[in-house]
């Protein structure tokens, strides 16, 4: 066979196939393979014209027509079925060839595959790609790990086939090893945050302002032309307006509330663990996920303490002489309503509350809660950022990755799920002060949240009062006070863990590690 | 050598030490060795007439000097000089004598140690002993996890030295392998949320009210009369009271608030997220003291943002026609206070700002703000077992360990860190229904939580407006809000994924999974 394909790609599952079409349009000879055959045949019937494509039926043959030094995407699932692909493909190699694997893996697998591969002198680069199916095929944000020599071969194929923003590729060679799929896997971790604080938005302009999904859809997309204009954003607004077929309701009252978490957010939250990053955004989405499916125990609480009522059900009570938090959430602060209020009642319930919150005016503006929300989602953003940035910051120091946060932030403006302006404001952030302590205090950043702190504390407020959970919303603001405290409790901690186990503990005063004997006399003693 | 010893310990630093004390004070005959024997020999001198000790120099000895089957504990620091002890000891032992890890060992390499002694003949149990050195010496909490025989044979010995409450030990076999370590690593992340919400309930008494450690202390001790009744409450009061000898300032003021989470807290979270059991309280106890620890990053968001004034530093302003969150942070919401407020005027103007939340008397009573806060408490626990407690269910679930729900709060009652009257509770509602769902919706609970969720929502308003961070507080309410929601966003998430990423969904309506063709007509196929 004739070795003369530029790459290729083995596993035609949506992802390969649509990033081998991408490869072909942009003018690459590809190769392609798929351990069932009919899903290669099936792409050359279908997109054939698309470009030069090479189909094998054998491995062999895949290999074999790929001009050396071979460069060979594997697109298989993560996990168990990568090894095997990679365990068929080497005897197969030569030396300096390349094997990339595109799929989801664990940045830890994929350190653990580098070294085993570079032992027989193979290239193995982790790869990767975010922007799901249509990414693949219409430009991807790709996040490389691997060495220069990988990376110079396959630089020509990845920079054509990726998103461009303003001229730039949404393609980088990040650094060696695991560099590209933990920069992945964080990246899908902000995700998992980005998509719970619009979640949590939408339900509170749904709960309090008592707004339809199609109203709240308008909402969305004005926010898009701002300084929140992202993928998610403008594609909430697109879901929210869509009408299900069968039944003429909201798309999104059709759907089941038990959203999924088995992957990369979970994987996220173990690293920052390990890294000692709080990123409090993306665990509290995470766990947020797990609680939705938790369908026997949330059935229980809500025979027990009755439903947080859905929009159109039952909401407060607007008696006279009820406290603060009784009028949003009812006499019992269980959010029982009575049956007989009509959802304007309730709208304006709420907007006297609201109105005490913004200068006792007494009139409720459903326009200014909007843009509380607004606020508050926008800063809720820039602390998961800032999480997620301090934790690439860690992940690069404890594996010597020299990560550039600012490519990242580059690489990340187009083609991935968190595509947004937003990731431009971050570029600049990082290009003028590249060793940035915390984005949260980059001026641009600072400036914003300083404006919509108040805003923030009002929306966190109402969420409380009103019963409505905003578990990403309440854990980013107190975040935001915890960082900013002169003191925080845990110096309490401290002098408890001295107490019961000896840990010892600083003092603010002295330097030196210090035991007090709390058992007996009480004596301080330095610690070693 | 005459094998007289009943049980061996070898690893004499102050755990094992106390442990083999506490042995020997029940009368059993005890083997002791050190790797250094100055450990060894130091304890015979000052502690040999408390009972019957066989001290070995070699390991050879203290093997031989134990009765058949051997029983060895071994008390060393967890991780690889775990297995260095382990290897050392294996090649002396016999069939199946009995190798006892009591380290703070992750449940993962118990379950590896046993596989791989358990093949050869012995037994391998992991022990998770809880209540640091003092509880080690005057009766621990002894959680164990391995085989029956195992058991039998270490029953009279553990059971004797383990805390007694009700005359029922503080000690149990918990199930095979891994589950004494499990158990005790969800024990230590429960302890981790205890801690903090036990600081944060401090430091909100301490902002709010402007108190001092010492009034503070005192108001812990009443509340350890009542149902908060625990080691950690009555030890809480014990500390705020204790003031610095070379300062004279309370002691909590001299203490450096950085506290330090690399152990358990984290392990129990990791391992949450792979059982996919939500335990906010806990994530957001170990995130809060990773937060604390990054000196740096709160340097800069104090320079930035100006700080939250500590107690006796600055606060906020009274001026008239400031908003409700104004009232409690200041007119930028950042919490610049002005530096001759005093600490009375700023109690007085948080009174009235609480007394509007109470029913508009405009009489500020920090009696019933505190009673709020011990609400708050006593409901935020309650999430935060109810949390671990299905994590021990859902680990017990997928490791086959069975254990009894009811037996771990049993033994917890005594002895641990955790120890409190609120133990015998849970003990009895899993008597009296083991296979529950969720504690949360257990009479006893759930109606102390409906009695408190008021004062839980004021208590994180006054935190939320007043910028003082309570992250376990405002995410158990938050836990405690969604769980009981009769819709949850987490809908919208569902539509987001499917449509950027072909994850499917499922409906309301009809059983299957679905997938709409959002780039195309919009129709909806039913998926695999």
């Amino acid at each position: 066979m004739n070795a003369r394909a530029t790459i290729g790609v083995t596993g035609l599952s949506t992802m390969g196939r649509n990033l081998a079409r991408n490869i072909a349009r942009h003018g690459h000879t590809v190769a392609v393979h798929n351990r069932t055959t009919a899903r290669m045949t099936s792409l050359l019937d279908d997109h054939g014209d698309e470009g030069d494509f090479v189909g094998s039926e054998s491995i062999e043959d895949f290999v074999a027509s790929i001009e050396k030094p071979r460069a060979i995407i594997v697109m298989v699932k993560a996990g168990d079925p990568t090894d095997a692909v990679i365990d068929e493909l080497v005897p197969l190699l030569d030396e300096d060839d390349i094997v990339v694997d595109a799929g989801n893996a664990h940045f830890v697998d994929t350190i653990r595959r580098e070294k085993a591969l570079s032992e027989k002198g193979i290239h193995f680069v982790g790869m990767g790609v975010s922007g799901g199916e249509v990414g693949a095929l219409e430009g991807p944000s790709i996040m490389v790990g691997g060495s220069d020599h990988a990376y110079a071969r396959l630089a020509p194929v990845v920079e054509s086939i990726a998103a461009q923003v303003d001229g730039t590729p949404c393609c980088a060679h990040l650094g060696p090893d695991g560099a590209g799929h933990f920069v992945k896997m964080v990246h899908n971790g902000i995700e998992y945050a980005d998509m719970q604080l619009i979640a949590e938005s939408y339900d509170l302009l749904r709960g309090i302002l008592g707004t339809e999904p199609a109203q709240i859809a308008e909402v969305f997309r004005e926010w898009n032309g701002g300084d929140l204009e992202s993928f998610l954003i403008e594609m909430t607004a697109d879901v929210l307006a869509h009408t299900d077929t069968a039944t003429g309701r909201p798309f999104v009252d059709v759907v089941d509330d038990a959203a999924e978490q088995k992957g990369t957010g979970r994987w996220t939250v173990q690293s920052a663990l390990d890294l000692g990053v709080p990123i409090t955004g993306i665990a509290e989405a995470t766990f947020a996920r797990s609680l939705s499916g938790h369908t026997d125990q949330r059935a229980a609480a809500r025979t027990t303490f009755g439903v947080r009522p859905a929009v159109d059900a039952a909401h407060a009570t607007d008696a006279e002489g009820t406290t603060d938090a009784e009028h949003a959430v009812g006499h019992d602060g269980l959010g029982h309503g009575s049956a007989d209020d009509t959802a304007d009642d309730r709208a304006e319930d709420t907007a006297e509350h609201t109105a005490e919150k913004r200068g006792g005016s007494g009139e409720f503006d459903p326009d200014a809660f909007t843009d509380d929300v607004r606020a508050a989602l926008y800063a809720s953003k820039v602390v998961a950022y800032a999480q997620g940035f301090d934790q690439l910051a860690a992940g690069s120091e404890e594996h010597g990755w020299d990560l550039d946060l600012g490519t990242v932030a580059t690489i990340w403006r187009g083609g991935c799920i968190i595509r947004a302006s937003f990731l431009d404001r971050i570029r600049e952030v990082y290009a003028d002060e590249p060793d940035l302590t915390t984005l949260l205090t980059a001026e641009y950043f600072s400036d914003a949240v300083s404006r919509g702190v108040d805003a923030w504390r009002r929306v966190v407020t109402a969420a409380v009062q009103s019963g409505i959970p905003s578990p990403a919303f309440s854990s980013s603001l107190a975040y935001f006070d915890g960082l900013r405290s002169e003191r925080l409790p845990a110096a309490l901690i401290q002098v408890l863990r001295d107490n019961f186990g000896a840990h010892t503990y600083r003092r603010v005063d002295r330097e030196g590690t210090f035991h007090t004997n709390w058992a007996g006399d009480r004596a301080e003693t330095t610690a070693e």
